[in-house]
């Protein structure tokens, strides 16, 4: 059996795991970021965290092949830092994968939360078996990752499965700093909560699966909602699979929870914006795992060094 | 040196070589491909094409590693078979791997060739020494192909890469089977034709050129024509970068003639519907190649058997 180290480093708390070549999870700790002290602080404190962890199981730290982190936000692989990091102050082009490595004189891989997540629904989770893997998160914003042979797809500048600023409206609205009509700002739990207190009221509406409930019950509104969201869903469905054609999608995060509401009409739209010949070879599968980030952080070295 | 042997199929001609691993050809012969005759015609002329060549650079047609075939529509290369035939009527599931394998007892690929092209581009072209690319051809339609390591990602159904269904435009035109607005319907140079010709009348335009030519003169509407084309341009390739972050697009088909016209703006458009930490890491590139595609479809078994 091999063994891996995964860090999931989040804005909030920082979570480091010892696991096995198949996810099976050894030992954990976890603790609050504290990201407002700063990289160097913060690194201090995932070097304890991995000093802590109990290698009984693998015969001693020595035993471990390498060490993963998934970091929010995009990533550049090749050089090991974060290019953009809204979410952890002053770790954009901060070398903690060279700082962890020269400490432990292990390999170290980093990816942005969405890749290893995917990574690990494809290595053990959904996914598992499929030659190629399209994941997607429809959560608060729209992200994914693409995973070819169980390695991660990153890109030139680490943003593969950005497709959450895909376009999928013309002269749509604008969401911040993204296109306007992107799928983000027209199709995220997000966009779904604006577009429910918009129309349906601001006191209707608490989450996105509010929207979809009262579509459910009834409510035209709240379907002309849902069928907005979910023709703009097949769009950008069909967008990637008509670049990639993946093997299957694996769909996670909240918005997942409406799945009863909308996947077999999503099913159905997504196949008809894609070419005939692909039509019922690309399944939309619910993700497998739970709270997958440290666990898809510790496949990195394992997809990497394989 | 490696040797490998290359066959363009298309619904007019039928070309067949001997390349080197560089792409340099060694011998060649090209024929009608007769394709009311039928596959197993076809067939039969391929494999005399392939007996035909002239193997003493080699040493003899038992030096040659594997053969590659390209051919004009989606391909399960898992099987080896065409998934759709318009322009070879017949070869539909037709084995014509198997068949061509087992006269020669050599590995047989197949591949679309818009694949092949990219390949041969990303090996041989523009693409060379970029570790993803992704090719596009803006020509009567719109295809494309994505090389990651000099090996092609053909999907699950030998699609990826048919990027011309991908909408660009909400409730855009409709042509054909494609998507109401897909990329092919409005920004295609038969598109770009049909635009002109509604627009600027009949008689002003033949082909895409025309109507770049008369914008560049001063036509404001031959100028809103090409602001839409250009703007749905990025958009699709925004989509596409959005999708898998490639280190390069590599650009090719008949409509690159006008690039000229068009190839800055397209970049800087581009560059304004991709993320922030994109800009500037994704050049456009145009091809290096002419008429690649025997030498591709040769590319074929170099990158599977390596």
């Amino acid at each position: 059996m091999k063994y891996y180290i995964g860090i999931d480093l989040g804005g909030t708390n920082v979570r480091t795991l010892l696991v096995d070549e198949q996810g099976n999870t050894y030992s954990e700790v976890k603790d609050r970021t504290e990201r407002e002290k700063g990289p160097d602080y913060v690194t201090a404190k995932i070097v304890r965290q991995i000093e802590s962890l109990d290698y009984s199981v693998c015969g001693g730290f020595e035993q471990v092949l390498g060490i993963g982190i998934g970091v929010p936000g995009p990533v550049d692989t090749v050089h090991g830092v974060m290019i953009m990091a809204s979410n952890l102050p002053g770790f954009e082009n901060y070398p903690i994968c060279q700082k962890i490595a020269d400490r432990f004189n292990k390999p170290v891989f980093i990816d942005n939360d969405a890749n290893v997540a995917g990574l690990a629904e494809a290595l053990l989770g959904a996914g598992k078996g499929y030659p190629t893997v399209y994941y997607i998160t429809l959560s608060t914003g729209i992200g994914g990752a693409f995973v070819v042979n169980g390695k991660l797809i990153s890109g030139g500048r680490g943003h593969a499965g950005e497709v959450g600023n895909i376009i999928v409206k013309t002269n749509g609205y604008k969401q911040g700093a993204l296109n306007p009509g992107a799928s983000e700002g027209e199709a995220s739990g997000t966009a779904i909560v604006r577009k429910g207190k918009e129309i349906l009221g601001e006191n209707q509406v608490n989450h996105a699966g509010d929207v979809f409930r009262l579509a459910d019950e009834g409510d035209l509104k709240a379907q002309a909602i849902v069928d907005e969201v979910v023709s703009e869903w097949a769009t950008l469905f069909a967008a990637i699979a008509l670049t990639v054609d993946p093997h299957c999608f694996v769909l996670g995060g909240g918005v997942m929870k409406s799945s009863p509401y909308f996947l077999e009409r999503l099913n159905e739209q997504f196949n008809q914006k894609i070419h005939v010949g692909m039509r019922g070879h690309i399944p939309l599968l619910h993700v497998a795992l739970e709270d997958c980030g440290a666990i898809g952080a510790a496949m990195l070295p394992m997809s990497q060094l394989d």
